[in-house]
């Protein structure tokens, strides 16, 4: 089953990195405002059930994909929106 | 007008990222087929011409946001999927 994953810093955390790319944006004459930069995680994962598929992945931001203090993650299974 | 641009490694380019997390997401014990890691900016553009803020961040896909030798991209503006 197909997952994506989107892991972004949370509202009020420092983000360095959107910074750097809505200054540079800026430079290159684009009207931004505001740029936050976070990964996108696509998994296959084994399994056929969208539920515990789900718990899987609820389990691995945790572990893993995400540092929850500073980060908000957000599953969406391929199919099963 | 707030817009979600995925940047994602090409089908077929390797990913060092992605095989670093899947690997150790296995070492965890998930079961995991396959993991490809890319980037999610976040938007914020001035405007209110939907039509004309996709074509902007079109170009800033192409001039700063993603390579496209190995990169795909993917915009939604919100409102208007």
């Amino acid at each position: 089953m197909r997952a994506t994953v989107l892991v972004r810093p949370k509202e009020g955390i420092l983000d360095p990195q959107g910074d750097a790319v809505g200054s540079s944006l800026r430079q290159l004459g684009f009207a931004v405002d505001e740029a936050r930069v976070g990964r996108v995680v696509d998994l296959e994962v084994e399994g056929s059930d969208p539920a515990e598929a789900r718990e899987q992945i609820e389990r691995m931001c945790r572990h893993l994909l995400a540092n929850p203090l500073i980060e908000s993650y957000e599953i969406s299974l391929e199919g099963h929106e």
